[in-house]
Protein backbone atom coordinates (compact mmCIF):
# COMPACT_ATOMS: atom_id res chain seq x y z
CA UNK A 1 0.00 0.00 0.00
CA UNK A 2 1.18 3.21 -0.98
CA UNK A 3 -0.88 5.66 1.02
CA UNK A 4 1.04 7.96 3.94
CA UNK A 5 -0.44 9.72 6.52
CA UNK A 6 1.66 12.38 8.11
CA UNK A 7 0.52 13.65 11.59
CA UNK A 8 2.52 17.00 11.72
CA UNK A 9 2.82 19.80 14.59
CA UNK A 10 2.80 23.41 13.52
CA UNK A 11 3.95 24.79 16.71
CA UNK A 12 2.48 27.15 19.00
CA UNK A 13 2.77 30.46 16.78
CA UNK A 14 4.05 31.48 13.41
CA UNK A 15 6.58 30.12 11.01
CA UNK A 16 9.24 30.84 13.73
CA UNK A 17 8.09 27.88 16.04
CA UNK A 18 7.57 25.42 13.03
CA UNK A 19 10.52 22.84 12.49
CA UNK A 20 12.23 22.08 9.30
CA UNK A 21 11.16 18.72 9.58
CA UNK A 22 7.55 20.06 9.59
CA UNK A 23 8.24 22.47 6.68
CA UNK A 24 9.47 19.55 4.98
CA UNK A 25 6.30 17.00 5.50
CA UNK A 26 3.69 19.94 4.88
CA UNK A 27 5.77 20.61 1.47
CA UNK A 28 5.77 16.48 0.57
CA UNK A 29 2.05 16.29 0.83
CA UNK A 30 -1.01 16.42 -1.68
CA UNK A 31 -3.75 16.41 0.70
CA UNK A 32 -4.10 18.87 4.15
CA UNK A 33 -6.66 17.77 6.68
CA UNK A 34 -7.08 19.57 10.00
CA UNK A 35 -9.17 22.32 12.31
CA UNK A 36 -9.82 25.50 9.29
CA UNK A 37 -7.70 27.79 12.25
CA UNK A 38 -4.92 25.29 11.80
CA UNK A 39 -4.29 25.01 8.37
CA UNK A 40 -4.64 28.90 7.69
CA UNK A 41 -1.33 28.34 9.07
CA UNK A 42 -0.07 26.73 6.28
CA UNK A 43 0.85 28.48 3.02
CA UNK A 44 -1.53 27.29 0.51
CA UNK A 45 0.20 25.44 -2.47
CA UNK A 46 -1.64 24.92 -5.86
CA UNK A 47 -1.09 21.55 -5.88
CA UNK A 48 -2.17 20.56 -2.65
CA UNK A 49 -6.28 19.79 -1.82
CA UNK A 50 -7.56 20.92 2.05
CA UNK A 51 -10.08 19.52 3.91
CA UNK A 52 -10.90 22.02 7.10
CA UNK A 53 -13.26 20.87 9.49
CA UNK A 54 -14.89 21.83 13.23
CA UNK A 55 -12.67 22.18 16.02
CA UNK A 56 -14.47 19.43 17.54
CA UNK A 57 -14.44 16.91 14.58
CA UNK A 58 -11.07 14.67 15.22
CA UNK A 59 -12.76 11.64 15.29
CA UNK A 60 -14.60 11.84 11.62
CA UNK A 61 -11.60 14.22 10.31
CA UNK A 62 -8.91 11.31 11.44
CA UNK A 63 -11.14 8.68 9.71
CA UNK A 64 -11.66 10.93 6.33
CA UNK A 65 -7.71 11.44 6.37
CA UNK A 66 -6.71 7.89 6.80
CA UNK A 67 -9.21 6.84 3.96
CA UNK A 68 -7.81 9.45 1.82
CA UNK A 69 -3.96 7.55 2.57
CA UNK A 70 -5.34 4.22 2.03
CA UNK A 71 -6.58 5.17 -1.55
CA UNK A 72 -2.87 5.85 -2.17
CA UNK A 73 -2.47 9.75 -1.51
CA UNK A 74 0.47 11.42 0.50
CA UNK A 75 -1.88 13.09 3.48
CA UNK A 76 -1.19 15.41 6.29
CA UNK A 77 -3.06 16.38 9.24
CA UNK A 78 -2.53 19.82 10.93
CA UNK A 79 -2.20 20.51 14.73
CA UNK A 80 -1.21 23.39 16.62
CA UNK A 81 1.66 22.54 19.29
CA UNK A 82 2.67 18.79 19.20
CA UNK A 83 0.40 16.30 17.57
CA UNK A 84 1.08 14.20 20.47
CA UNK A 85 -0.34 16.84 23.11
CA UNK A 86 -4.41 16.51 23.60
CA UNK A 87 -4.41 16.67 19.57
CA UNK A 88 -4.64 14.49 16.43
CA UNK A 89 -2.25 11.87 17.05
CA UNK A 90 -4.46 10.18 19.48
CA UNK A 91 -7.20 10.56 17.56
CA UNK A 92 -5.61 8.81 14.42
CA UNK A 93 -4.74 6.04 16.44
CA UNK A 94 -8.18 5.49 18.06
CA UNK A 95 -9.54 5.50 14.36
CA UNK A 96 -6.95 3.01 12.81
CA UNK A 97 -8.04 0.57 15.98
CA UNK A 98 -11.45 0.85 15.24
CA UNK A 99 -11.20 1.29 11.42
CA UNK A 100 -10.24 -1.46 8.55
CA UNK A 101 -7.93 -3.49 8.61
CA UNK A 102 -5.76 -2.07 5.44
CA UNK A 103 -5.24 1.22 7.75
CA UNK A 104 -3.23 -0.82 9.97
CA UNK A 105 -0.86 -0.95 6.64
CA UNK A 106 -0.09 2.59 6.08
CA UNK A 107 3.05 4.31 6.82
CA UNK A 108 1.96 7.09 9.56
CA UNK A 109 4.80 9.02 10.24
CA UNK A 110 3.86 11.38 13.75
CA UNK A 111 5.93 15.03 13.42
CA UNK A 112 6.39 16.45 16.76
CA UNK A 113 6.28 20.01 17.56
CA UNK A 114 6.85 23.11 20.56
CA UNK A 115 3.44 22.42 22.48
CA UNK A 116 1.95 25.23 24.03
CA UNK A 117 2.83 24.61 27.70
CA UNK A 118 6.29 24.80 26.40
CA UNK A 119 6.04 27.91 24.41
CA UNK A 120 3.95 29.16 27.98
CA UNK A 121 6.77 28.55 30.29
CA UNK A 122 9.71 29.47 28.11
CA UNK A 123 7.82 33.43 28.12
CA UNK A 124 8.23 33.43 32.05
CA UNK A 125 11.00 31.31 32.75
CA UNK A 126 10.59 27.82 33.83
CA UNK A 127 7.68 26.66 35.49
CA UNK A 128 7.92 23.65 34.25
CA UNK A 129 11.81 22.90 35.73
CA UNK A 130 11.18 20.27 37.73
CA UNK A 131 8.14 17.73 37.87
CA UNK A 132 4.86 18.25 36.29
CA UNK A 133 1.66 17.03 34.96
CA UNK A 134 -0.52 18.02 32.48
CA UNK A 135 -3.85 18.01 32.05
CA UNK A 136 -6.81 18.77 29.84
CA UNK A 137 -9.86 20.10 31.93
CA UNK A 138 -12.11 19.05 28.95
CA UNK A 139 -14.92 16.57 30.59
CA UNK A 140 -16.02 15.57 27.12
CA UNK A 141 -14.53 12.29 27.09
CA UNK A 142 -13.95 11.67 31.25
CA UNK A 143 -16.13 12.47 33.92
CA UNK A 144 -15.51 15.73 35.86
CA UNK A 145 -14.97 13.90 39.30
CA UNK A 146 -11.79 11.84 37.36
CA UNK A 147 -10.44 15.16 36.70
CA UNK A 148 -11.00 16.58 40.42
CA UNK A 149 -9.20 13.25 41.78
CA UNK A 150 -6.39 14.02 39.36
CA UNK A 151 -5.76 17.53 40.16
CA UNK A 152 -5.69 16.31 43.68
CA UNK A 153 -3.26 13.88 43.28
CA UNK A 154 -0.84 16.40 41.12
CA UNK A 155 -0.64 18.92 43.78
CA UNK A 156 -0.55 16.24 46.81
CA UNK A 157 2.53 15.18 45.28
CA UNK A 158 4.34 18.34 44.69
CA UNK A 159 4.10 18.61 40.68
CA UNK A 160 3.48 21.75 38.58
CA UNK A 161 0.71 21.59 36.31
CA UNK A 162 0.38 22.20 33.06
CA UNK A 163 -3.96 22.80 31.95
CA UNK A 164 -4.83 22.22 28.47
CA UNK A 165 -8.61 23.46 27.54
CA UNK A 166 -9.67 25.24 30.47
CA UNK A 167 -12.13 26.53 29.25
CA UNK A 168 -15.15 26.83 26.09
CA UNK A 169 -18.27 28.05 25.93
CA UNK A 170 -19.77 24.60 26.46
CA UNK A 171 -17.54 24.15 29.61
CA UNK A 172 -18.00 27.46 31.39
CA UNK A 173 -17.42 26.39 35.00
CA UNK A 174 -14.68 23.48 34.80
CA UNK A 175 -11.63 26.28 35.29
CA UNK A 176 -13.31 28.14 38.03
CA UNK A 177 -13.75 24.81 39.89
CA UNK A 178 -10.50 23.21 39.70
CA UNK A 179 -9.40 26.80 41.09
CA UNK A 180 -11.56 26.14 44.13
CA UNK A 181 -10.29 22.98 44.47
CA UNK A 182 -5.97 23.62 44.23
CA UNK A 183 -6.66 26.12 46.68
CA UNK A 184 -7.72 23.81 49.29
CA UNK A 185 -4.41 21.90 48.56
CA UNK A 186 -1.90 24.50 47.60
CA UNK A 187 -0.38 27.92 49.32
CA UNK A 188 -2.59 31.27 48.46
CA UNK A 189 0.54 32.61 46.89
CA UNK A 190 1.60 29.87 44.41
CA UNK A 191 2.19 30.94 41.46
CA UNK A 192 -0.02 30.88 38.10
CA UNK A 193 0.48 31.24 34.65
CA UNK A 194 -1.92 32.36 32.13
CA UNK A 195 -0.41 32.29 28.48
CA UNK A 196 -3.22 32.91 25.66
CA UNK A 197 -1.99 32.49 22.17
CA UNK A 198 1.85 32.60 22.37
CA UNK A 199 3.68 33.21 19.19
CA UNK A 200 0.84 34.81 17.67
CA UNK A 201 -0.06 38.66 17.55
CA UNK A 202 -2.95 38.37 20.07
CA UNK A 203 -0.62 37.18 22.66
CA UNK A 204 -0.73 37.44 26.50
CA UNK A 205 1.03 35.98 28.94
CA UNK A 206 0.01 37.31 32.81
CA UNK A 207 1.11 35.51 35.96
CA UNK A 208 -1.11 35.65 39.44
CA UNK A 209 -1.23 33.90 42.60
CA UNK A 210 -3.65 30.92 42.82
CA UNK A 211 -5.47 33.33 45.48
CA UNK A 212 -6.50 35.85 42.82
CA UNK A 213 -6.39 33.57 39.86
CA UNK A 214 -9.63 34.14 37.81
CA UNK A 215 -11.11 31.85 35.26
CA UNK A 216 -12.89 34.45 33.45
CA UNK A 217 -8.95 35.90 32.26
CA UNK A 218 -8.89 32.65 30.61
CA UNK A 219 -10.29 31.33 27.05
CA UNK A 220 -9.77 28.52 24.51
CA UNK A 221 -6.28 29.55 23.28
CA UNK A 222 -5.13 29.97 27.11
CA UNK A 223 -3.03 27.15 28.25
CA UNK A 224 -1.83 27.38 32.35
CA UNK A 225 0.55 26.81 34.85
CA UNK A 226 -0.06 26.36 38.33
CA UNK A 227 3.25 26.20 40.18
CA UNK A 228 3.92 23.59 43.16
CA UNK A 229 5.24 24.28 46.44
CA UNK A 230 8.98 25.17 44.75
CA UNK A 231 7.81 26.70 42.17
CA UNK A 232 9.04 30.97 43.08
CA UNK A 233 8.37 34.40 41.38
CA UNK A 234 11.88 36.74 41.06
CA UNK A 235 10.35 40.23 40.89
CA UNK A 236 12.50 42.42 37.98
CA UNK A 237 13.04 46.43 37.75
CA UNK A 238 11.75 47.25 34.80
CA UNK A 239 10.89 43.54 33.55
CA UNK A 240 8.22 41.07 33.35
CA UNK A 241 8.99 38.07 36.68
CA UNK A 242 10.44 35.53 36.46
CA UNK A 243 8.75 31.76 37.44
CA UNK A 244 10.39 29.15 37.96
CA UNK A 245 10.46 25.53 39.51
CA UNK A 246 13.34 24.92 41.56
CA UNK A 247 15.56 22.01 40.54
CA UNK A 248 15.67 20.93 44.25
CA UNK A 249 12.79 19.55 46.63
CA UNK A 250 11.46 22.05 49.42
CA UNK A 251 12.54 20.83 52.92
CA UNK A 252 8.96 20.59 53.96
CA UNK A 253 6.29 18.04 53.97
CA UNK A 254 5.26 18.58 50.10
CA UNK A 255 1.78 16.69 50.72
CA UNK A 256 0.43 18.64 53.54
CA UNK A 257 -2.45 21.49 52.24
CA UNK A 258 -1.58 24.41 53.06
CA UNK B 1 22.16 47.45 30.83
CA UNK B 2 22.50 46.04 27.06
CA UNK B 3 23.94 42.61 28.01
CA UNK B 4 21.59 39.52 26.76
CA UNK B 5 21.21 36.22 27.86
CA UNK B 6 19.21 33.45 25.65
CA UNK B 7 18.57 29.86 26.54
CA UNK B 8 18.15 27.87 23.45
CA UNK B 9 16.34 24.24 22.77
CA UNK B 10 18.26 22.32 20.18
CA UNK B 11 15.34 20.07 19.90
CA UNK B 12 15.98 16.09 20.48
CA UNK B 13 18.17 15.65 17.27
CA UNK B 14 19.70 17.23 14.34
CA UNK B 15 18.83 20.09 12.59
CA UNK B 16 15.39 19.15 11.19
CA UNK B 17 13.98 19.50 14.70
CA UNK B 18 15.63 23.19 15.17
CA UNK B 19 13.09 26.02 15.17
CA UNK B 20 13.70 28.92 13.02
CA UNK B 21 13.56 30.92 16.00
CA UNK B 22 16.01 28.75 17.60
CA UNK B 23 18.36 29.17 14.37
CA UNK B 24 18.06 32.66 14.97
CA UNK B 25 18.90 33.10 18.31
CA UNK B 26 22.17 31.29 17.48
CA UNK B 27 23.12 33.06 14.77
CA UNK B 28 23.00 36.44 16.99
CA UNK B 29 25.42 35.09 20.21
CA UNK B 30 28.37 36.52 20.09
CA UNK B 31 29.35 33.60 23.02
CA UNK B 32 27.85 30.12 23.42
CA UNK B 33 27.64 28.01 26.81
CA UNK B 34 26.65 24.56 27.34
CA UNK B 35 27.46 20.80 27.60
CA UNK B 36 30.24 19.78 25.65
CA UNK B 37 27.77 17.08 23.85
CA UNK B 38 25.12 20.03 22.75
CA UNK B 39 27.78 22.75 21.88
CA UNK B 40 28.68 20.23 19.16
CA UNK B 41 25.50 20.09 17.34
CA UNK B 42 26.02 23.46 16.67
CA UNK B 43 27.65 25.28 13.18
CA UNK B 44 30.99 26.52 13.99
CA UNK B 45 31.01 30.43 13.84
CA UNK B 46 34.50 32.71 14.06
CA UNK B 47 33.13 35.46 15.78
CA UNK B 48 31.53 33.40 18.41
CA UNK B 49 33.30 32.44 21.90
CA UNK B 50 32.88 28.59 22.97
CA UNK B 51 32.35 27.57 26.67
CA UNK B 52 32.52 23.83 26.91
CA UNK B 53 31.44 22.36 30.38
CA UNK B 54 30.55 18.71 31.98
CA UNK B 55 27.42 17.69 31.73
CA UNK B 56 26.46 18.28 35.49
CA UNK B 57 27.67 21.77 36.23
CA UNK B 58 24.29 23.34 35.17
CA UNK B 59 24.65 26.23 38.75
CA UNK B 60 27.79 27.27 37.57
CA UNK B 61 27.80 27.47 33.40
CA UNK B 62 24.34 29.55 34.42
CA UNK B 63 26.66 31.85 36.73
CA UNK B 64 29.10 32.39 34.26
CA UNK B 65 27.17 32.99 31.41
CA UNK B 66 25.04 35.53 33.05
CA UNK B 67 28.65 37.22 34.35
CA UNK B 68 29.38 37.38 30.84
CA UNK B 69 25.82 38.96 29.54
CA UNK B 70 26.43 40.93 33.01
CA UNK B 71 29.24 42.64 31.04
CA UNK B 72 27.56 43.04 28.31
CA UNK B 73 27.67 40.32 25.63
CA UNK B 74 25.08 38.61 23.37
CA UNK B 75 25.21 35.29 25.45
CA UNK B 76 23.35 32.20 24.41
CA UNK B 77 23.14 29.01 26.65
CA UNK B 78 22.19 25.55 24.65
CA UNK B 79 19.82 23.07 26.09
CA UNK B 80 19.02 19.42 23.93
CA UNK B 81 15.35 19.14 23.61
CA UNK B 82 13.73 21.96 25.60
CA UNK B 83 15.44 24.13 28.03
CA UNK B 84 12.44 24.33 30.31
CA UNK B 85 12.16 21.03 31.02
CA UNK B 86 14.76 19.27 33.31
CA UNK B 87 17.16 21.62 31.86
CA UNK B 88 18.94 24.92 31.82
CA UNK B 89 16.31 27.59 31.84
CA UNK B 90 15.43 26.42 35.79
CA UNK B 91 19.06 26.16 36.34
CA UNK B 92 19.52 29.97 35.04
CA UNK B 93 16.60 31.35 36.89
CA UNK B 94 17.87 29.65 40.19
CA UNK B 95 21.35 31.57 39.40
CA UNK B 96 19.30 34.68 39.21
CA UNK B 97 17.73 34.34 42.72
CA UNK B 98 20.81 33.67 44.34
CA UNK B 99 23.04 35.80 42.18
CA UNK B 100 24.03 39.94 41.85
CA UNK B 101 20.92 42.26 41.71
CA UNK B 102 22.31 43.38 38.54
CA UNK B 103 21.47 40.33 37.07
CA UNK B 104 17.90 41.13 37.34
CA UNK B 105 17.80 43.83 34.97
CA UNK B 106 18.99 41.23 32.61
CA UNK B 107 17.17 40.78 29.11
CA UNK B 108 16.62 36.73 29.14
CA UNK B 109 14.88 34.82 26.91
CA UNK B 110 13.96 30.98 27.09
CA UNK B 111 13.22 29.52 23.06
CA UNK B 112 11.18 26.65 23.40
CA UNK B 113 12.58 23.24 21.52
CA UNK B 114 10.91 19.55 21.40
CA UNK B 115 11.68 18.48 23.93
CA UNK B 116 12.37 14.34 24.08
CA UNK B 117 9.34 12.81 25.11
CA UNK B 118 7.57 14.57 22.49
CA UNK B 119 9.82 13.08 20.18
CA UNK B 120 9.80 9.26 21.90
CA UNK B 121 6.14 9.74 21.84
CA UNK B 122 5.95 10.42 18.04
CA UNK B 123 8.02 7.56 17.11
CA UNK B 124 4.99 5.07 18.53
CA UNK B 125 2.11 7.01 17.95
CA UNK B 126 0.70 9.10 20.96
CA UNK B 127 1.37 7.11 24.07
CA UNK B 128 1.06 10.77 25.41
CA UNK B 129 -2.43 11.62 23.96
CA UNK B 130 -4.33 12.21 27.02
CA UNK B 131 -3.43 13.64 30.94
CA UNK B 132 0.60 12.31 32.04
CA UNK B 133 3.06 13.02 34.30
CA UNK B 134 6.56 14.31 33.49
CA UNK B 135 8.83 13.07 36.53
CA UNK B 136 12.91 12.96 36.65
CA UNK B 137 14.33 9.86 38.32
CA UNK B 138 18.04 11.61 39.23
CA UNK B 139 17.58 11.79 43.14
CA UNK B 140 20.82 14.49 42.98
CA UNK B 141 18.83 17.05 44.38
CA UNK B 142 15.47 15.69 45.55
CA UNK B 143 15.19 12.43 47.56
CA UNK B 144 14.25 8.87 46.38
CA UNK B 145 10.91 8.75 48.68
CA UNK B 146 9.76 11.69 47.16
CA UNK B 147 10.34 10.41 43.61
CA UNK B 148 8.51 6.86 45.06
CA UNK B 149 5.66 8.94 46.03
CA UNK B 150 4.82 10.77 42.91
CA UNK B 151 5.29 7.42 40.54
CA UNK B 152 2.83 6.08 43.00
CA UNK B 153 0.58 9.07 42.73
CA UNK B 154 0.97 9.46 39.07
CA UNK B 155 0.18 5.71 38.54
CA UNK B 156 -2.86 6.07 40.56
CA UNK B 157 -4.84 8.35 39.38
CA UNK B 158 -4.05 7.21 36.00
CA UNK B 159 -1.45 9.49 34.59
CA UNK B 160 0.77 8.14 31.62
CA UNK B 161 4.46 8.95 32.79
CA UNK B 162 7.32 10.35 30.85
CA UNK B 163 10.81 9.56 32.63
CA UNK B 164 13.49 12.08 32.40
CA UNK B 165 17.18 10.88 33.88
CA UNK B 166 16.08 7.11 33.95
CA UNK B 167 19.62 6.19 34.49
CA UNK B 168 23.53 7.20 35.02
CA UNK B 169 26.65 5.51 36.05
CA UNK B 170 26.06 7.16 39.63
CA UNK B 171 22.40 6.40 40.09
CA UNK B 172 22.37 2.76 38.77
CA UNK B 173 19.51 1.18 40.30
CA UNK B 174 16.48 3.95 40.42
CA UNK B 175 14.98 2.82 36.96
CA UNK B 176 14.68 -0.72 38.22
CA UNK B 177 12.74 0.27 41.54
CA UNK B 178 10.40 2.62 39.66
CA UNK B 179 9.81 -0.79 37.31
CA UNK B 180 9.23 -2.28 40.29
CA UNK B 181 7.01 0.15 41.99
CA UNK B 182 4.97 0.71 39.26
CA UNK B 183 4.16 -3.31 38.47
CA UNK B 184 2.39 -3.23 42.10
CA UNK B 185 0.31 -0.50 40.26
CA UNK B 186 -0.38 -0.99 36.57
CA UNK B 187 -1.41 -4.00 35.12
CA UNK B 188 1.55 -5.93 33.90
CA UNK B 189 0.56 -5.41 30.10
CA UNK B 190 0.80 -1.87 30.60
CA UNK B 191 3.08 -0.95 27.38
CA UNK B 192 6.67 0.64 28.13
CA UNK B 193 8.42 2.93 25.59
CA UNK B 194 12.09 3.06 25.37
CA UNK B 195 13.23 6.08 23.03
CA UNK B 196 17.13 6.40 22.91
CA UNK B 197 18.77 9.21 21.30
CA UNK B 198 15.90 9.65 18.93
CA UNK B 199 16.28 11.64 15.86
CA UNK B 200 20.12 11.09 16.18
CA UNK B 201 22.17 8.26 13.92
CA UNK B 202 22.13 5.87 16.76
CA UNK B 203 18.06 5.93 17.95
CA UNK B 204 17.33 3.32 19.20
CA UNK B 205 13.05 2.87 20.10
CA UNK B 206 11.22 -0.02 21.61
CA UNK B 207 7.91 -0.85 22.89
CA UNK B 208 7.41 -3.95 25.52
CA UNK B 209 5.60 -4.32 28.58
CA UNK B 210 5.56 -3.04 32.17
CA UNK B 211 6.35 -7.26 33.02
CA UNK B 212 8.94 -7.43 30.75
CA UNK B 213 10.97 -4.22 31.01
CA UNK B 214 14.10 -4.40 31.93
CA UNK B 215 16.58 -1.13 33.01
CA UNK B 216 19.55 -2.46 31.61
CA UNK B 217 17.80 -1.36 28.38
CA UNK B 218 17.88 1.81 29.32
CA UNK B 219 21.02 4.36 29.56
CA UNK B 220 21.61 8.31 29.83
CA UNK B 221 20.17 8.87 26.56
CA UNK B 222 16.86 7.28 26.95
CA UNK B 223 13.74 8.70 27.33
CA UNK B 224 11.04 6.35 29.19
CA UNK B 225 7.32 6.43 28.47
CA UNK B 226 5.17 4.40 31.20
CA UNK B 227 1.48 3.99 29.59
CA UNK B 228 -1.85 3.99 31.34
CA UNK B 229 -4.45 2.00 32.12
CA UNK B 230 -6.17 3.80 28.87
CA UNK B 231 -3.02 3.45 26.79
CA UNK B 232 -2.99 0.29 24.03
CA UNK B 233 -0.94 -1.02 21.56
CA UNK B 234 -1.97 -1.59 17.78
CA UNK B 235 -0.05 -4.54 16.06
CA UNK B 236 0.40 -3.75 11.91
CA UNK B 237 1.86 -6.18 10.00
CA UNK B 238 5.21 -5.80 8.09
CA UNK B 239 4.85 -2.45 10.64
CA UNK B 240 6.19 -1.43 14.36
CA UNK B 241 3.20 -1.28 16.86
CA UNK B 242 1.77 2.23 17.26
CA UNK B 243 1.24 3.05 20.81
CA UNK B 244 -1.71 5.12 21.98
CA UNK B 245 -3.33 6.82 25.14
CA UNK B 246 -7.25 6.75 24.42
CA UNK B 247 -8.87 10.51 24.88
CA UNK B 248 -11.42 8.35 26.43
CA UNK B 249 -11.28 7.17 30.42
CA UNK B 250 -11.75 3.74 30.85
CA UNK B 251 -14.44 2.22 32.05
CA UNK B 252 -13.42 0.96 34.84
CA UNK B 253 -11.69 2.73 38.33
CA UNK B 254 -8.41 3.42 37.24
CA UNK B 255 -7.49 3.96 41.36
CA UNK B 256 -7.29 -0.11 41.68
CA UNK B 257 -4.11 -1.44 41.40
CA UNK B 258 -3.75 -4.55 39.23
Amino acid sequence: MSGHLAVIGLGPGDARTLTPEAQAALAGAEALYGYGGYLDRVPMRESQSRHASDNRQEGSRAAAALAHAAAGAKVAIVSGGDPGVFAMAAAVCEAIAGGPPAWRCLDITVVPGVTAMLAVAARVGAPLGHDFCVLSLSDNLKPWELIERRLDAAARAGFAIALYNPISRARPWQLGKAFDRLRGLLPPATPVVFGRAVGRADERVTVTTLAAADAASADMATLLIVGSRATHVIERPGRSPLVYTSRSAPGRDEGTPA
